[in-house]
């Protein structure tokens, strides 16, 4: 993010913005056998956070969500789901907000409304890595992390990373987790690498093909994965329809 | 609620409460044979609406939504899940607000901080309908309506409920829903009419039954159901422990 994008955000005015509400968004994707995370940092000497930002006074939080990510990931459909409301009196470190705002030379303002306590709306996206575009522009310097590396992040944003595993964690049941990040046609394993991590643990090949097969929601296509290099796999895709179908009736009714 | 303790209500200061932020409740019981829900009301020439309140400036919002509900239920444990941050900028009718000031000798105050923008954080809580007080008193009037018979409630308080029952039948896959709301035994059927009313359609009786038994979640007793004028039926208890072991795992991976 450039010096000059910064100075625009810090210095909005109070009046710009609905006060008390922030949001922040988890952005997952699938690339080489990996879940990745997209961070995002002000400067290359601050912490890498959640992308997050704030809420005009009339805008609608959820589309205050989409603008965000669109920002940061120049990404035109987003599946975005909001999952949690934080809204702890203490979760923001103010010595923290103190800091950066005295580092970017907003001196010690007492009474800058970053200083404020905020509530966050937390978000959850499954994206196509692909189509993500990431580097330093004006919109942020953003960069994908494994999962399974991330680093200490601003304030209380690894606690916010965090629930929202445990909750994908606990809607696999009727979430199509793969529909957003894998490629049309994928082969069983890649699926099933991106349910290990979300659970964080390794699962039943088997059982797990079973699994899923069986409820319908993936279909074996007549065909096979002709990488070079990879043993030939088959391939399969996602049953949108019934995918639908059991989102309108509740998983346990299947 | 008396016209004091609404007085109290309508006329704290700004100062008092986080902006912007606000906290609704859908509280649902089991009673006779029907899955009810707890409605409160300024007085009783205001429109009936979910229980709700404001956030004190140093309060974590999860502590607001205890408060409200105890005040208003008397109960002390309640199973309460956050379950979707209501913000879209025309959420609130003003015109609805601006008449509440009026009607109540607030005047035409255009600048009350009642017709400020809110966002609602909506929580849902499962309770036991036979341990609830009802009744006018300081805390507010409440009353149990029928979840079928919901009349039109205050701003977009039906659209909230609608979120809340919608959210409750995508999550009956891992929500124990009868733990909270049914006594320690219960009959199958009655356990049976509570999915049936989130889910809004008649279960097949037989195949509810084997679901709930093959998932471990549900266990019959060695005993049989001996009330008066009643078919002698079988007993049913909740098994907790499979229930805590199927949160670890996440329920497609049983």
């Amino acid at each position: 993010m450039s010096k000059k994008y910064l100075y625009q955000v810090l210095s909005e005015q109070k009046e710009t913005f609905l006060p008390s509400v922030s949001v922040d968004c988890v952005i997952l994707g699938f690339h080489e056998g990996e879940v990745k995370i997209l961070l995002s940092r002000f400067m290359s000497n601050e912490k890498w956070m959640l992308p997050g930002g704030f809420v005009f006074k009339d805008e609608n939080v959820d589309d205050a969500a989409y603008r965000i990510l669109k920002e940061r990931t120049r990404l035109n459909k987003i599946y975005l789901t909001q999952f949690y409301l934080f809204g702890d009196a203490n979760r923001v470190d103010m010595d923290e907000n103190q800091m950066i705002l005295q580092k970017n030379e907003f001196g010690d303002q007492d009474s800058h409304w970053l200083l404020n306590r905020f509530v966050s709306v937390g978000y959850y996206a499954l994206v196509d890595f692909s189509k993500v575009k990431v580097g330093p522009d004006e919109g942020g310097e953003v960069g994908w992390f494994n999962l399974n590396e991330v680093p200490a992040l601003y304030i209380d944003h690894n606690a916010i990373l965090d629930k929202a595993i445990r909750t994908i964690r606990r809607q696999l049941g009727y979430i199509p987790i793969g529909y957003q990040m894998l490629p049309e046609k994928f082969t069983m394993s890649e699926l099933r690498v991106i349910y290990e991590s979300i659970l964080g643990k390794p699962i039943d090949r088997r059982n797990f093909q079973r699994r899923m097969l069986s409820s319908g929601l993936v279909v074996q296509l007549d065909e096979i994965s002709k990488k070079w290099g990879v043993k030939k796999t088959a391939l399969f895709s996602f049953n949108k329809d019934r995918y639908n179908e059991l989102m309108e009736d509740g998983m346990l009714m299947l």
